[in-house]
């Protein structure tokens, strides 16, 4: 926003609340654009967004996986659509958030392909989650360049330069990154996510088996299914809820046996939720598809 | 900023900048106030200033304890100023940054008595400063009708309300608060203070002796003190500056003896820096007032 001051800001609806948040904080204007059923941005909706608003610069935030379904926005779409807009490179910016995924999609033969010889700004990777620090944390990467001196500023009576928004920063967090990266190891995070993505297929493929809708986006480690019934279930396993799905973020501590247990203990209680045939399964076709939609209607 | 969206931050110059920042941040226009010697703020200027911008809200940052001279804004003349300036409690809203006094003042029996009784609407206090948490943290103390929904959101995936700036929180710190407050207990703190501004005039007496140029305020644990001519010296003690002036935070851990081998230093190496003089101690008159100057003009 300080790069490019009358910038608005552009993000799915299924971007991170606190992308929404930080508009209102920085007072920005804010362009929400609709999805695919993959959680994706939609870049039609997003190009006619562009071109009503071709006289403001683009701040466009990139989710390379979304927090609830893990979807991919198709960063070289979202490039190529901005400059068919007549956007020029000086007046886009682009952030990538690649909280989940920055530590997947490197790994990924046919994954998304994150560089700054891309016309890419920055890119934030969570450290708190595949890395597994204790604590919340994370990186963000951008040229030395574009910080502006609106955001750092030397500060004499600590002598340093400070380029944070909230100053004074944990510094056990990058011994836990160092730890994590050190410990783990390129191939180590390689197997890491390897296993993920086998269990998250098992996962998927169990929902499907016992006839429970469910969706996994390609190379992703989140599996989304129907919303469960009873609130006992629900605490039990910690789910998390969006409307009518729930998913599972399927990290290197899951193991097949914890991911049986669940499906075992979840398909005991559709049986007690749906066995009498009063209450149907809800129809989750709109928020992951017919094709993976098991309602009575679409279950065929 | 949310309550009062067109209201003017007053902050004294000598406020901490991450204050400076957060208007830069958030848009808000900012009126910088100018400061007495001890470092709390002028309040005929505050008077000045509120008055030539009566048709918009104020926000004030109220610094309990400046960052360098461990000045303290006069609270109650403030509130003063502006209710004689027109302004409604409900067009003005009072922060106070105490992020090191916070754990003083109730311990003292004339101190500044920070209290929501009185017309202030937040305060602030660090944890890894007196309590010596390990890790950068603080509590904000507010009234929960006071938090606008533009800035809490109840956000149905992680099943909570969200409250914050920044998101995901250390779930450390509130343990590392919890268990300093009950090691030390209430009584702990009243010593631990109680050492720390008997340390603190201490060392400020130390200056004063050995003609060294040196301020402490009122039931302040922050001795001023002249800038030190060489670097080596500064890098040793791990000495914060601000333009001529050096400081010593004496916090808990410091002890007499510690006190006596810095002073010991540094009257030393003022042989070396000003003995054969050649060069002239720096007058420190306008920085914390003639009485505490102990150049060679004002040493008398």
């Amino acid at each position: 926003r300080d790069l490019l001051p009358d910038g608005i800001l552009y993000a799915s609806k299924e971007s991170h609340y606190s992308i929404f948040k930080a508009s209102r904080m920085y007072r920005m204007e804010c362009q929400i654009i609709d999805t695919l059923i993959t959680g994706e941005i939609n870049c039609t909706e997003l190009r006619e967004k562009l071109f009503l608003n071709k006289d403001k610069p683009a701040i466009v935030n990139v989710n390379i996986g979304t927090t609830f379904k893990g979807g991919v926005d198709n960063l070289d779409l979202i490039i190529k659509t901005l400059e068919e807009c007549g956007f020029s490179h000086d007046r886009f910016y682009i952030h990538c958030d690649a909280a989940l995924n920055g530590l997947i999609s490197p790994f990924l033969e046919y994954g998304p392909k994150l560089s700054f010889k891309k016309p890419i700004r920055s890119i934030s990777v969570s450290a708190h989650k595949l890395l597994g620090s204790s604590i919340p944390c994370g990186v963000l990467m951008t040229r030395k360049g574009r910080i502006t001196n609106n955001l750092s500023e030397n500060v004499e009576y600590i002598d340093t330069l400070d380029t944070t928004i909230s100053g004074s920063r944990n510094g056990h967090a990058p011994i836990f990154i160092w730890y994590g990266l050190k410990m783990k190891g390129r191939s180590g995070l390689h197997t890491e996510v390897n296993k993920c993505l086998t269990n998250a297929k098992y996962l998927r493929d169990g929902f499907k088996n016992a006839g429970i809708s469910a969706m996994l986006n390609e190379s992703s480690i989140v599996v989304v299914f129907e919303r469960p019934l009873s609130r006992e279930f629900i605490d039990y396993w910690q789910l998390s809820l969006l409307e009518k799905m729930a998913h599972v973020v399927v990290m290197p501590h899951v193991t097949v046996k914890m991911l049986d247990d669940f499906l075992d203990d979840l398909v005991q209680n559709r049986e007690i939720w749906y066995g009498n045939g009063k209450v149907q399964p809800l129809c989750l076709a709109e928020e992951i598809g017919v094709s993976n939609c098991a309602c009575l209607v679409h279950m065929n």
